[in-house]
């Protein structure tokens, strides 16, 4: 059987026993056998420079996270109905990387279990149903985050109790955004409805990626306690030494979220995730109700996330992210210097950016898809965000190198530069 | 520091950490520190006979499942949107156990996303939005899930579009199961929701362990599909293997459900869980919806998912869980002759069995209660289960041997002997 039957079958094989709602990227589907550090490589043997991956946090198969792995798994795999120290070892070193208002963590398998454990939190402190959540957030697959994650798209409708706002952007942002939060909460109590939490993303990355400036969030923060409500900060996707200058995205703002829920890069691919609180708020809620995630903080997850925070540590990850980070950014304007006909703005910090593409939101977005698989020829893996697809995401592993970077420049550089891009734009 | 204080510490250190929603089982919390096979050994080198974890399916850190997890993790682990052959051959695998009508499947990390991930199944389909379980169900952790699971207590109230019923108990069990579904159907209806499913565990083990007579849910079956809802059949406790006489407890009732869950064997450890489908169901959700568990899937658990499933073959776990789940459930029933001040009544089939106390379900919880920190003395790990903790719950790792079993009963005929349950029943 020739590689393109074996792959065609295989392809085929996964329809038939995986269904339709799986999906796949690119127009040729990649088939990656081996990972190591930031490349994939594919059956043929081709390396691909992985640019988009967060979740392989300290790189694909990092010896140390796998050693850990192996080693607890042989020894002891149990749950937190037993002691077993390894778990408080870990829950102390995780809370240590917070503001020491946010001492205490629960840990669950997915960042959907812990934005839902939050969402179950908030609500029994306040007494509120409201939820306020950005115009294309997303925050996980359980049915009560799907209500309340819009960039699912109109198969799943919003909750009667879910109001959306723009996220910050431009030099004003902070004050249009505590504007529409304050909107939200009046429409919730219009409806009758006491606000429970604000809920976002602190790079609002589903939303196309929104950093600056610095502080721009507290005033909608201050809105929604002002209200009686809570800010739960969903930093599964932001957080770990992603943006360099800081451990958790939502400290560039200068604010203190009451909840902070964690998941993909924890545990570099185990599944491993955890909401941070402040004790007074699980006080009220662990004293009437008892929570059992059977695998979640088991012995192995906490060995693994153990290992995840000595190589960040050991290999000054996040030093890495802030210092190739900026170049990645100031690269990346230069580029959009280069190309102004297609690159309509360049946003990030650290190792997280969205390079947005000119012309209407459908429209940049098809650039975007042609862009994606352009580069996926070239060797690049990227993805994109934003409600139409219109940016490019750039969410590299954290040990992404200067040489790498200079890699992805240049194949992107070559990218913007096709004509094929320029027609979908029209430019 | 002695022993004792460096114990006292630790969970002095896992209570300011991880806070009050933990619990953790036993008045002197077990500390195990290695497992193998059916044992446990805690850190002063004693054994424990492990009589109630069912998650180490095919028992403790087995070597082959360890391998298959080290191997892959060093190797490669992503996630559903590239290709990989093993998440494919897992779910060929996998569904291949079940009727051919349910040949699809999407994997979650828990089996609360896989319940989770159902509800928004049938609620697509269906167009309702009633459910009907068991009075005192479990089925997990998400806010959805916590509504319709009694057994989490009155700080968890049920949803409106919730229904409990009675679990099929004795002779005429089917008959009075098939009414109350009914009864609770018209309930429904009545309210203005249109029924979308019945839901339970199919060992109704929260409910304390209701298998018998083999049929006794086929009533209740056909009753939810003619008023238009579907039968999600929850295997995460009791599936894959246990019951001995079938890979899955449903098939024992003749029934082939529309929906099963799965988790906790799975992956003997792993996070790895499964929704298993009809095609035609999953078609018109997955049309309108996508779906991505992030670490659902992966490599890694495919790879687990998979050596799980060689085992059992290999090992012949389930004809191991037949014959000597037919020795338990005989020895069960000789301790509760001799016991017939205490024992009420024994229950169960294959390595799932349930040994009610006399009383009232209040004094007969106390003595299950007793009776667990009694057993932990001997050595012994057993759970409880029911509506008051008042049965007890033996759920061994698959490998459960003769030898094992013999060191169970001899145990328990001790611990069902003493002063001390008999003061606390009034026997």
């Amino acid at each position: 059987m020739t590689d393109q039957s074996s792959h065609a079958t295989l392809m085929a094989r996964r329809s038939r026993t995986l269904g339709p709602a799986y999906r796949h990227f690119y127009d040729a589907p990649l088939h990656p056998v081996r990972g190591q550090g930031v490349r994939l490589y594919d059956a043929e043997g081709r390396a691909y420079l992985d640019a988009y991956n967060n979740v392989p946090s300290v790189g694909h198969c990092h010896p140390r996270v796998v050693e850990a792995l192996a080693a607890q798994a042989a020894e002891l795999n149990t749950h937190t109905r037993y002691i077993h120290p390894k778990i408080v070892e870990y829950g102390e070193r995780l809370t240590a990387l917070f503001d020491p208002a946010l001492s205490q963590v629960m840990f669950t398998c997915t960042g959907s279990e812990a934005n839902d454990l939050a969402l179950r939190v908030v609500r029994a402190v306040t007494g509120g149903t409201g939820i306020i959540v950005t115009s294309n957030a997303y925050h996980g697959v359980t049915a009560d985050l799907a209500e309340l994650s819009p960039s699912l798209g109109a198969a799943n409708p919003l909750g009667a109790h879910v109001r959306t706002v723009a996220p910050p952007s431009g030099v004003d942002g902070g004050a249009s955004f505590a504007a529409e939060v304050r909107t939200a909460i009046a429409s919730l109590q219009a409806a009758g409805l006491r606000p429970a939490a604000l809920l976002f993303d602190t790079v609002f990355a589903s939303d196309g990626v929104y950093l600056d400036p610095p502080g721009c969030v507290a005033g909608a923060v201050a809105a929604i306690r002002e209200a009686g409500g809570l800010f739960i900060a969903d930093e599964v996707q932001a957080g770990l030494a992603r943006v360099g200058s800081h451990m958790w995205a939502y400290e560039r703002h200068g604010v203190v979220p009451d909840i902070v829920t964690l998941g993909k890069p924890l545990g570099a691919g185990h599944p491993l995730a955890a909401m941070v609180i402040r004790p007074d708020l699980l006080a009220e809620f662990g004293a009437k109700t008892r929570y059992f995630n059977t695998f979640g903080g088991n012995p192995v997850s906490a060995a693994v996330g153990l290992a995840v925070l000595d190589v960040i540590r050991d290999e000054g990850l996040q030093e890495n992210a802030d210092s190739v980070g900026r170049a990645l950014q100031d690269g990346l304007a230069t580029l959009a210097q280069r190309h102004p006909e297609v690159v309509a703005e360049v946003r990030g910090t650290g190792l997280y950016a969205a390079v947005e593409l000119r012309g209407a939101p459908g429209t940049a977005g098809q650039g975007i898809s042609w862009l994606l698989n352009d580069m996926r020829r070239r060797g690049v893996l990227l993805g994109s965000c934003g409600s139409h697809g219109q940016a490019l995401k750039i969410r590299p592993p954290l040990p992404f190198g200067e040489d790498d970077l200079a890699e992805l420049l240049t194949a992107l550089d070559e990218g913007l530069s096709q004509d094929g891009l320029c027609h979908i734009l029209g430019a």
